[in-house]
């Protein structure tokens, strides 16, 4: 078992945070009256064994996602119920077309190799494709492409006319398949952490060593010999290291300046993987009353402000509340809103969705606008404009001397989520470990036991 | 007349540059043996009024590029002479298709407002699109299809998958057309100057001063109150001012830390308009003799690894010499070879291109890999990836505070050329002029006179 955690312990590794440790993907705040809320990353579910086995070993518990009752589907401007997992079309063909073409891409998606995508047989014809065009190319009804779309938005935060469909494909391979992202119940959304995301990052924190922790420490450079690795920070501090391990998305690598300056592609490929674009929202009632009404508090959207809600109610019952994503474009628009209009927006939503006044009168909101995190530049994950993937995606968790790349998009399983996050660090570590001769270089890409 | 020029020389204007002189786009190199080279930008053409008009003022004179005799195109495979600005096709079909297709993107770029693309009617739908796939739905045949890429490769050193629909019309509108964006004579290419184009650089910077300009300091903060700019270098030096004008690429900002941070959609653009991918390539013969066969040393390849070359002799017939651009896809594989390795492609591809072995022999070869250069980060431009100019395009040219953003992307006329560098500067600086209150508001749109 060679973690980031292992090698941070034995001090071959030396971790320096470009901000906060809140900072990070995982982002809980702490209300008196609202109780614990996670504002960044939350979600975990099956096969995530990276996250939930340190979780399970740093004490964290989990508690499941209420999805019972009836989820909402708001289409064309349509609002219907539905429950389980494939929305609701009252039309045959539709419903022929929608389970067709998520066989298709889960298919599509199951042969594109997770640690070369580049390598597949469709690999340049699937790259220079948008995910919109290939949808539209796959897809009989409006029905179906509207759902995938949504599906896209919500797993990207991005327009699926951003992204690479071999991206696309990569990613929800990645995850496990369409329903394995998409779905509460044994998927990627299935389960909380009781104390909220972060204080896994906390208790790792503690075990670490707080004082081998340089929070706050603004990175501005990374200069490196054939000896050794100088880690300048903006306040002017100084580290040595033999080997550094770089966890920020790739999108930021530009923000430390490098000696010698990155190779020509990564320092291409850095200007190619943005993040996604979203505006994370908590809207807090004095009850869950919208459980009275059969609902689950669940409703996908292809044009309100917020594209998918869910219950964020503690699972003891307390300060019932939806949590709502702004996501994609919607994000970009309400970006230039006052937080006042936003949370108008998003309980008017509710309203009408759920056909329900009572929505109109919160009796809390949080929210928070992951575009204007300096040091993740937005969120969930970087994402795979046409052409990045084929034309530099090997370069991705390719080291650049005696400095590795780590964060959750470099990651082959779970890359953008928390579990991928662990599982590339992981890999780094290894990579550190081959390059001081301790583990063969085949350890280096076999995945933790 | 409000230029950066006189601004800088009234010292408003405070000029930082992130590295050498030479690092700016142009970057002339001077060889006992070969001459004055330009490994950057180099060409200026018609309409191209600012830059011309600043190179008279400062004495630097121009040559025409000759592009009499005959051009090639290699394309599926098969090589064809032609004279003229129109590529050959024997087949009448094809060549009413490429007169079609072209008329139908002069069209449609005239008719998309240079300062605000993204309210055309159709914006959204073009910008959802990338260019190939626009292009593919356009044409009938499969010659104006490759021809037309052939263009876009050419105009942007990036694959047609990688760009908007959006963004290419309005390039293309920007540099007044295609013809005027392809062509030599009356066009794009037409003229070098004879000294290089550096030494436009060169003799601005000697009359605005040397002792004004900090060359090779590297910016590492901008920290900024109500009342003043604070620059600081990675040398640690500090700079006071009123305001600063940033003229790095948009995908390079980022390199710089800002105090407060930069605002979110700013900072999710400079994540999402990546830098061209080219090398430029210079190989020196004893003779031009090329031109006794009836070439002019220009040949467009569709699978070359030149996709575009054009004879870079000089005006007096000494050095003679081709230019040739290797791009893209095609750069970013060829990245990986010795610099011997693509000077053998290179000859290799103009021996069997052009029919003439003498190619094989040449007595110089030199090249610039612009994606290596860290503060370019790629040549010749930004470009616009899909859904970039409709969800982000605004902010392209918005100050944030006190600094103002220059840079040829954020020209409406020639954008991308040496022309909209000094286009952008000037309004820039007159955005500046505004501030302070010398100028109204509209005097900062409108072009110098």
């Amino acid at each position: 078992l060679q973690s980031v955690k292992l090698n941070m312990m034995s001090g071959i590794v030396c971790i320096l945070h470009d901000g906060d440790l809140p900072a990070s993907l995982p982002w809980t705040i702490q209300d008196e009256n609202l109780g614990v809320t996670d504002l960044g990353g939350a979600y975990v579910g099956p096969t995530q064994d990276r996250i939930l086995g340190l979780a399970e070993e740093l004490g964290v518990a989990t508690y499941h996602v209420d999805d019972s009752n009836n989820s909402l589907a708001h289409l064309h401007g349509k609002i219907r119920r539905f429950t389980g997992t494939i929305p609701p079309t009252y039309n045959p063909v539709a419903l022929l077309d929608l389970y067709r073409v998520m066989r298709a891409v889960d298919r599509l998606a199951r042969e594109v190799p997770l640690r070369a995508p580049w390598t597949h047989p469709r690999a340049h014809d699937l790259d220079r494709m948008t995910a919109r065009e290939f949808l539209r190319s796959l897809a009989w009804t409006r029905t179906t492409v509207s759902l995938m779309e949504i599906l896209v938005r919500n797993v990207f935060a991005a327009e699926p006319h951003e992204l690479s469909a071999l991206g696309v494909m990569w990613y929800i391979h990645s995850g496990g398949g369409v329903e394995r992202v998409a779905n509460i119940s044994n998927g990627a959304q299935e389960r909380k952490f009781v104390l909220g995301a972060q204080t896994v990052s906390e208790r790792l924190a503690d075990r670490v060593g707080r004082d081998i922790l340089k929070l706050k420490h603004v990175v501005a450079s990374i200069v490196q010999t054939d000896e050794d690795v100088q880690v300048t920070t903006v306040q002017g501090d100084r580290y040595k290291a033999h080997f550094a391990i770089s966890a920020i998305p790739t999108a930021l690598i530009n923000k430390m300046h490098f000696e010698p300056a990155l190779p020509p592609l990564r320092s291409q490929l850095v200007q190619r993987m943005p993040m996604g674009s979203i505006i994370k929202t908590i809207t807090f009632y004095s009850t869950s009353f919208w459980k009275q009404h059969g609902f689950n508090g669940s409703c996908m959207s292809d044009s309100g402000p917020i594209s998918y809600c869910i219950d964020d109610t503690k699972p003891d019952g307390k300060h019932a509340a939806i949590m709502g994503f702004i996501q994609a474009d919607k994000a970009r628009a309400m970006c230039l809103f006052s937080p006042e209009q936003r949370r108008k927006a998003v309980i008017e939503h509710y309203a009408n969705m759920f056909g329900i006044p009572e929505f109109l009168k919160p009796v809390g909101y949080l929210e928070k606008n992951w575009m204007e995190e300096e040091f993740s530049g937005g969120c969930y994950v970087s994402c795979f404009p046409p052409g990045v993937l084929t034309s530099y995606g090997k370069v991705l968790s390719e080291p650049f001397g005696r400095v590795f790349f780590a964060g959750t998009e470099t990651a082959w399983e779970w890359a953008g989520y928390m579990d991928g996050a662990i599982r590339a660090g992981e890999r780094a570590a290894r990579q550190v470990l081959h390059a001081l001769g301790h583990i063969p270089e085949a350890a280096v890409w076999e995945n933790e036991p």
